[in-house]
């Protein structure tokens, strides 16, 4: 075959190995929503098989001798498919490393590990969890030892989420972010604690669900190529370019938790939404990696959705969805509200100031108990022990501690490094957004998302893997991966909202001056 | 390898071939609930793949050679695994005369079709489906080309879903009920038209799926093993023996069809968790035909859900479930407005007397387009003579004609004849049940279907494909495929309802007589 020919074997190929994960996708999506109770453990099976299809498929003796056969002739593939070959050799070279009954053992053990999660989540048994850990710590270092590493063993993990990226060079991020971040919580702990006692009503379920899907519709998340539903622990997850996918949770008793979690997963399904279609069944149509993937999410959920001018926008709306609840309510209210800091236990409620420390306790965890410094067995106290030194408060109990994230369930150590990355990254990309997008508040105000779509859907989105995220970032902002911007932002949003050191205090500017987001003085 | 050792690998590759095929089902479940309108073409593609992968491991040299080892060994394996190995051998046997790529394009082709199918009934437009249909009448050419077949080439595909069957047996039946059940529409329709002016109401959708979920639950439906979804057309759908889930749809302008649908669609998924748990993940937890099948939600249906005693039960809750809307209205009225007998349309609507007369026009349409006879492109005019010869009605458009079903759509030639059979055996089952459940009626009438189920699990659902459909039949009840218990069915229900011939009419009897259930007397 000449080379063109086997650039089409490889597509066809591909094709039918990217049918295969949006099928164990879909398994998954189908058992956090709408699977029947007693159907969890035929449908780990179900995962477990498919999931070692995909990967005989992947590394079949045919899909082998196609993938070294380009290895001697890269140079000579045209510019259109070389990305393409690239990225499945990066790919290849990693998952032939696996044998196929350990992929198969792994998926059935993050099953059962998955179904125990819900269990020991729900009443708080840490000990219905604690032996399906130890199974998925096993299997991880054995995980390691196939794909082999330099330094710390926790860089062959966090490589699959984060290519490029080392254990020590996150270390030393989280230093400086973590050392920043516990100062201006310090400090925002010493100001005078404000109140909102209009947060203390019940939010209609249905009028908070009907809010949510309005914004996710304004955004520019497309709903014929798409749907949200409801799961206990919300996701996005694909199918396809035309199925993309987003899920929330709604609770009564709060007003904000369901509307920011919709904004969340739509920044990240704005991304997947966003790939180029002639990439559509490749390993193109992925994102560059999960940090810069969190990176949308997070600007959509804070950058915007906590910014004032987007509630400058929304107020009237917001007001009318929740008939008499919100009349004395103007946008600086919510602005301040949504902007509450505080120390507490659940990492996916924290706020912008504290949130990365939760996750740097947890990139602290998982590389003991990768390294065998840490017994699972002992994970409970360690858990504890860090968020009183990070946040100074008790743990009641392990459903609000170290059992509270589905993550370790399925095996994820070197992920959760990936959200504060998130955050870094957004920073990065926002500064540059405010300098490029002319006017950018008043288009936020006017409820025009479109230029920070198309902002994004250039730099980042139409890039897939074609480019990785230290090249988005390069090209983007001219800079590598940096702490400073979002240290940057977090001060320049948090000081004049807390009154603290030189800034003016909020309560001194009015709207029109756009409160809280002075980062537009960098414009 | 010992003959022990072969069963054990057998079982593990039927498992993964069992996950493939349920992903398979869960493609289509989600395809027809809750995909996104943009999502078909990536869908078909994926249950295209799917299907290649299923047929791919069934027919691998590996599994090639497994199977071939039992043949000679028939003879020598265990009372608990010949089953198993006999139902795979005797599938293996079908399925490895059809290329993978045939069965690729066949799956592919069916994505399509389905999605062709929707606009064209939508817009009622048969030139959008005739292309497809063409296509898929062609594979289904080819496909008797490669399965073989003794007599007319329609054997081979009736084989499919009728296993035993033969077309001239069916065709010889289909004559004495279709002429007995003219006979009798036509006596029906010379007497006085009945009119139920109450059931011109909007009838609130919620409260007709609340009443559907009530009386599924009461049947013995698992919801802790399944649910029930809405969809544009009802089915049931297996995933595994703890994912059993049916669906239905709500007009409110039809007071029982959404009723109607749960009941039938429940009687499916009450056989498809009868099976026996020890049988999971492979072949024997299957039913044993599609006929079988259908005997099982026609008898809840029909037997039970349109029987006087079901309504006599129900009569309070239902009229609850209506407040205002039925205070008038007492069982034997609901009795015999949801026994209706009209001439119509559309065949998931008909009524008992007329629905096989609706089956047999599909069936000789089949054969005459397999057979080259009709092309696709002459089927409306065909479909619209043929409705005029059976039923004796114009028909104002393809919608409302050729374009009601979805089966040819997934190229489905042979199934349709099998809705009919399910009549017959519904039919002569519920005569031996009636004699052999003492007070079978009280039973109904207090609300207890427990020994109904126990005697269908007992019968029916455990054997799984232990049995084939013949022997199930010929074990149940002593006889073979028989029209007459139907015909006597369907004359002691009508001809008193309508007051035909010397039965008494229905008007004259009290409900505590068991008025519509004459066949009790054959207790």
């Amino acid at each position: 075959m000449n080379l063109e020919e086997r650039v089409l074997q490889l597509r066809t190929r591909l094709g039918e190995i990217c049918d295969v994960s949006a099928t164990v996708s879909m398994l998954h999506w189908d058992q956090q929503t709408y699977m029947p109770p007693k159907a969890g453990e035929g449908r780990g099976k179900q995962i477990a098989t498919l999931s070692a299809l995909r990967h005989r498929l992947f590394t079949s003796s045919e899909m082998t001798h196609l993938l070294e056969s380009f290895r001697d002739d890269l140079e000579n593939l045209p510019d259109d498919s070389r990305p393409l070959v690239e990225v499945t050799l990066y790919d290849f070279d990693r998952d032939a490393k696996l044998p196929e009954d350990f992929v198969q053992e792994l998926a059935q053990s993050e099953s059962n590990a998955f179904e125990a999660w819900v269990q020991a989540h729900e009443r708080s048994e840490y000990s219905i969890f604690q032996p399906h850990l130890e199974k998925l710590v096993d299997l991880q270092k054995r995980k390691t030892d196939y794909l082999g590493f330099e330094g710390e063993s926790y860089n062959a993990l966090l490589e699959g989420y984060e290519r490029g990226m080392t254990t020590e060079r996150v270390s030393a991020v989280f230093q400086e972010i973590g050392h920043a971040q516990s100062e201006l919580v310090q400090a925002i702990s010493e100001t005078e604690p404000p109140s909102y006692h209009w947060l203390a009503q019940v939010w209609k379920q249905q009028n908070q669900w009907d809010f949510g899907m309005k914004v996710l519709s304004d955004i520019g998340y497309n709903f014929s190529s798409g749907r949200q539903d409801l799961s206990a622990h919300p996701f996005t997850t694909t199918f396809g370019p035309q199925d993309v996918r987003v899920t929330t949770r709604v609770h009564e008793d709060d007003l904000f938790s369901a509307l920011m979690s919709t904004l969340h997963e739509g920044g990240h399904a704005l991304y997947e939404q966003g790939f180029e279609e002639a990439d559509e069944r490749t390993f193109l149509a992925e994102a560059a990696s999960l940090g810069i993937h969190e990176s949308q999410s997070r600007m959509w959920e804070n950058m915007i959705g906590r910014s004032l001018p987007f509630w400058e926008h929304y107020l009237l709306y917001f007001r009318q969805s929740f008939p008499g609840q919100l009349d004395s309510v103007d946008a600086i209210d919510v602005y301040k509200a949504i902007n509450r800091v505080e120390r507490s236990l659940i990492r996916v409620e924290a706020d912008e100031c504290t949130y990365n420390l939760h996750v740097i306790l947890r990139f602290e965890l998982e590389r003991e108990m990768l390294s065998g410094n840490l017994k699972p067995r002992d994970l409970p106290e360690a858990w504890n022990a860090k968020i009183e030194k990070y946040l100074g408060i008790p743990v009641p109990d392990d459903a609000n501690g170290c059992l509270q994230d589905v993550h370790w369930s399925s095996a994820s150590f070197g992920y959760f490094p990936t959200y504060a990355l998130g955050n870094l990254y957004a920073a990065q990309l926002f500064e540059k957004i405010l300098e490029e997008i002319p006017d950018f508040w008043s288009h936020i105000e006017s409820g025009d998302f479109k230029p920070l779509l198309s902002w994004l859907r250039d730099r980042v989105h139409r890039h897939g893997r074609r480019l990785t995220t230290p090249e988005i970032i390069q090209q983007a902002t001219g800079s590598e991966l940096e702490s400073q911007p979002y240290i940057n932002y977090l001060k320049n949003k948090y000081e004049p909202l807390y009154g603290i050191s030189e800034n003016p205090s909020i309560a001194t500017l009015s709207p029109s001056e756009g409160v809280g987001i002075s980062t537009r003085g960098s414009n």
